[in-house]
């Protein structure tokens, strides 16, 4: 039965997609939302609110910019564009939750699938609005402080994924592991160079032909064979799923889907046809529950082989063309072929080709039979990612019930964040990308996405060796640790550097943390709280605080501030109190100073891990293993910043099973 | 005759093509050349030099990435591509100067037209390799200290351009102003905010079809008597130049071009074909004496209607395509139509499209007429936009040989600094293009070019009103302060945005600063020094000033710290000694305080100008005033860091002098 709120307000207007959202069942409250001023305009129904100037408004979780959101216009709109930069109004995710942070303080969650358009102190300063569509649910969420409001939000959209614990391990990856004997390499020179890891990565070149659900027996001859041989090596192949079925008669997985009807169909009903890597394919249509408990199910061909990891792709969904949007593109070039052409045809050319991809035509010449009815893809368009990796959950609850499967997406919406983690998309090798995935983890977190992560080096371009480094030293404080660049790029496996003895440091350093970080995240999942933790969110009354954006408290113990300039040794620390700086080389090989609050100058190597532990507090570091399970849990090491004793609250399990409760986390003091 | 220089080594290389870089005559030396290493690889000849941990690397000019530019591979070749990142290899101009810093100090200048390839700590960390093809020449310049060997350097290279003094006021710029109407609303909305300015800049949209040299009767039907009407309200026009010629039938200049044989030639002699602005175009052959005196002379159809001033653009030269390129695409495209294409078909059709663009092929398809023989614009692409702003300049010599006219280009190499400034390019709306352009200043100091600076606000995609505050905090310190933008973009004139009193105290205070910028910027010229100095120049022994590319010494006086990030309200600080910090709303409102060496954390809102004077320094300043001509530098106020007395050495002149001599600075004492 609904329960009355005093702290959530939820509003409905016009007819409303059933996002599953929200977990929580809340009344709708009668009258206008607070703190909001409504209004109409073409696009539906917007929302203002007038920022003052000490105002700060933090959310929409994977976007552009810093922790605050002001100065911009952000749109929920999933896109795969890997071109990414500040002045992008849209990523891979859509996720439509915000809290202003002022004399008033509140949360504003736009439940809708479609585009909702944030113009945040951009167009007007001092103003933010917010331009919601036609059909969507509003929720007001109020609360004595932002961490507060955050709270009964992520309480509302219920418990984020846990992974399986060998998914804090280290991943390498790379698109571009085309065989056994590529995949063995890797494995092979991580061992020789005794650097740890726990998975391998599989890009689309382990399928036949791109097409999900099937292994090329050429490069993969005995695939359960293979991994198995990798487990008993300590390391887990992780492969990728596609969102698009290849189109292909003979194809058992598309000939099903034609017969079930699981595809997205065009407007006469036949499947809708798009060019993604396999070329022509179909899109199945998660939105249907028959289509998501028949694709989910498909995941079985790879379970059974041992699979205990995915990751899922180009589910926005990308799309490179439609079938048709191409073909009437080649017909407009052909014509003016012999042609004298003006500038303006000249771009019209340019402009038709570049249009292909990603197409908002396209995007509504599509449609899903969901239990609402049938709808257009365009009105829906941010749950299509959602719903494929809830498809996968799905099924793994059924595959078996007592053990958890490593699941994470590039796209997602929230209510995702219950089924599976996130990686950030394709990123590039640039510094300003390392800053961007520190600055995102807090505004994930408030999203509900906990296990997440950026990749470490860069995806598209060239990595640098410093790059990588720095990277790898941010890397080592979040879940989801991947290495991964694409087909083409410098390869960027750790061993391919020089510099391999502060690799060694920075990976074992991860894998000494992982009790301090495994148990930071199930408590974070279990308490709704956040992992990652911006500094104005815990000293809401030091500005200086509130405006550093580039250092984060991980868990409750540490704050982190990594270095993410070239050619630089060391940066500039804020310190909102007094705190222990620790200098880690490894668990045997460190030093420890205490600094007064205020600004410093702190050196940071290349092969050190820096951090800062907050007065009280205390850190559980294991020794360094070849993996997470060749972790000696029972002889944990203690960092503390403490006069006497103080005490640690430690959550530890098997590492698999899905019975995680509150209950396994002892209180230790050390 | 030729002088031995004992700190300079030369040497040549096949058959290096005479690029009138260097002005001095310096011996060719015997031998190989002293610290790099040397050998061939299939490219030409290879230089490497082993970099230590402490070493530095400076120069480059135009270039991607830090003031120390260790960590990537640039490479000199003029490129138009708006997409600015620090995984750029080239920008617009190639400037083939550096500096190792390190406990060797020298420079290096590979004097050569065409590409040249700097791989610098990338491939191999510890390790600079210098690419240079095969016909070049070759300078190793020695020196006491960085700043000496640049020094040394500039001087070998000549004197750089003085424009006039009006070109230190403000200009306000955009594509977009298409008559005289939309230019009058500019200059009346400054005059009613009380906004100094001295230009507003007219880009292609003031030309008949883009036609170089021509007026639209229709937008501006009396073009002189607007000039006058402009003069007589403080403002000059500068319009644009482009490089390539609207190839038309009945437009004098094409038929001029076409009769003198002044055009590029495709392989059977004819005027190579190339699509831009004006559609299908030819390119003056701009290495050709001839052709450049027919082009200079061009000018005069302007200078006579009482233009003072013009920026020379798409000189790269960029290109939307050959004509034959583009039938060749459209032929390549039209022969897919109808059939079923495979993924790899329809990368072809994309990756055609995409490569028409400024394409590698079509600048090999296209020769000059040099001094020295025939040759392909490949082999001597770098040297295009310089001898297009040599033809202006030479002409401009001989118009009025008393009076320096102002001219500014988007392409260049070094040998231009002697003939015009440079803006560097089509930035984007970006707060790190902010941070970009102050780094790229020493830089291009270091490589000659002293009249330069960035387009204020970004050219490319969409402001922000706090992103045009910081940046014109910034660009009140550098000598060309444009704010322009592109066609379609978010308007950024500043009377378009609500905090007028802090755009004012900027403007205001730019104006203010004038007697200095010009005193230091004619000084630097003069002594062959730098007017923008990292700090890690100034104070060698500090690794943490050599660590600073954030802040910057304008002149010997000042220090500047810009804020370049968005939502804070100052920034951290470091003072390599004692300093005055003055913080100036007006000259007639500012406070100062002395701040001890070491690390600041320093507000700065945003109608404040924030900078620390050195000890012993001073800083004249004038009152504002609506543009240069009108600043009261009789009365000067002063600013300084002294106990007691202390000197400023002073230039100035009637601002159009070309008798810019020593001789006219006076030491001050204040």
């Amino acid at each position: 039965m609904a329960q009355k709120r005093e702290n959530i307000h939820k509003y409905l207007f016009g007819h409303p997609f059933r996002t599953d959202s929200v977990v929580a069942d809340i009344p709708v409250s009668a009258g206008e939302a607070p703190y909001l001023l409504r209004s109409q305009d073409e696009t539906g129904e917007v929302f203002r609110y007038a920022l003052s100037e000490e105002d700060r408004v933090y959310g929409l979780g994977e976007q552009v910019r810093g922790i605050d959101k002001r100065g911009w216009v952000y749109a929920s709109w999933n896109m795969d564009d890997p071109e990414i930069h500040e002045n992008r109004q849209s990523l891979y995710a859509s996720h439509n939750f915000l809290v202003v942070d002022g004399k008033e303080k509140f949360g504003v969650f736009v439940d809708s699938p479609g585009k909702v358009v944030y113009d945040i102190d951009y167009t007007t300063r001092g103003e933010m609005a917010i331009f919601c569509g036609r059909d969507f649910g509003l929720y007001i969420i109020e609360g004595e402080s932002v961490l507060d409001v955050i709270r009964t939000f992520r309480k509302m959209i219920g418990r984020s994924y846990i992974p399986p614990k060998f998914a804090f391990g280290f991943a390498q990856s790379r698109w571009g592991y085309m065989n056994e004997t590529d995949v063995r390499e890797v494995a092979d020179e991580y061992g020789k160079c005794g650097f740890p890891v726990d998975m391998i990565v599989l890009d689309i070149d382990y399928m036949e032909n791109y097409k999900d659900f099937t292994i090329n027996g050429e490069r993969f001859p005995d695939f359960p064979a293979f991994v198995r041989e990798m487990k008993a090596r300590g390391i887990r192949l992780i492969p990728i799923i596609d969102a698009a079925v290849k189109a292909e008669d003979g194809y058992s997985v598309y000939e099903e889907g034609c017969k079930g009807g699981y595809f997205c169909k065009d407007k006469d009903g036949k499947p809708f046809i798009v060019g993604v890597w396999p070329g022509d394919s179909a899109l199945p249509d998660f939105l249907s529950p028959e289509a998501r408990a028949w694709f989910g199910e498909k995941y079985r061909v790879l379970l059974d082989c041992g699979i205990e990891g995915f990751w899922n792709d180009m589910n926005e969904p990308s799309l490179f063309y439609s079938k048709d949007s191409l073909a009437r593109t080649i017909r407009g070039i052909a014509e003016k072929e012999g042609k004298n052409l003006s500038l303006t045809e000249f771009w019209s050319i340019t402009g038709s080709v570049a249009r292909l991809a990603n197409n908002a035509d396209d995007y509504a010449s599509f449609y899903h039979e969901t239990e609402g009815g049938k709808v257009s893809h365009k009105e829906v368009h941010n749950l299509y990612g959602y719903n494929m990796v809830r498809a996968a959950s799905e099924y793994f609850g059924k595959y078996d019930k007592d053990k958890r499967t490593l699941i994470y997406s590039r796209s997602s919406h929230i209510g995702m964040h219950r089924y599976g983690g996130i990686w950030t998309g394709d990123n590039a090798s640039r510094w300003d990308h390392l800053l961007l995935n520190l600055k995102m983890l807090p505004s994930l977190n408030m999203c509900g996405f906990l296990y997440v992560g950026a990749d470490i080096g860069g995806f598209g371009q060239d990595t640098t060796e410093d790059l990588l480094l720095r990277w790898t030293a941010l890397g080592a404080f979040v879940p989801l640790m991947r290495n991964h660049c694409t087909f083409g790029s410098r390869r960027q496996e750790y061993y391919r550097f020089g510099n391999r003895q502060a690799f060694k440091n920075l990976l074992d350093m991860r894998y000494s943390l992982v009790p301090y970080l495994y148990s930071e995240f199930v408590k974070s999942a279990l308490r709704d709280e956040l992992m990652y933790t911006p500094l104005g969110f815990l000293y809401p009354d030091d500005e200086r605080a509130k405006e550093t954006e580039d250092q984060m408290f991980v868990g409750g113990s540490i704050m982190i501030a990594p270095v993410y300039r070239q050619n630089t040794r060391g940066r500039n620390v804020y310190l909102p109190e007094d705190m222990k700086m620790v200098r880690m080389r490894s668990v045997s090989d460190y030093t420890e100073e205490i600094l007064p609050k205020g600004d410093h100058y702190v050196e940071m190597g290349f092969g050190e891990v820096v951090f800062f532990v907050a007065k009280g507090k205390a850190i559980p570091l294991a020794k360094p293993a070849k993996n997470v399970a060749a972790l000696d849990e029972e002889h944990l090491l203690w960092i503390k910043y403490a006069d006497g004793k103080t005490t640690y609250e430690l959550y530890d399990d098997d590492g698999f099973t899905t019975d995680v409760r509150e209950e396994n986390i002892r209180t230790v003091t050390v």
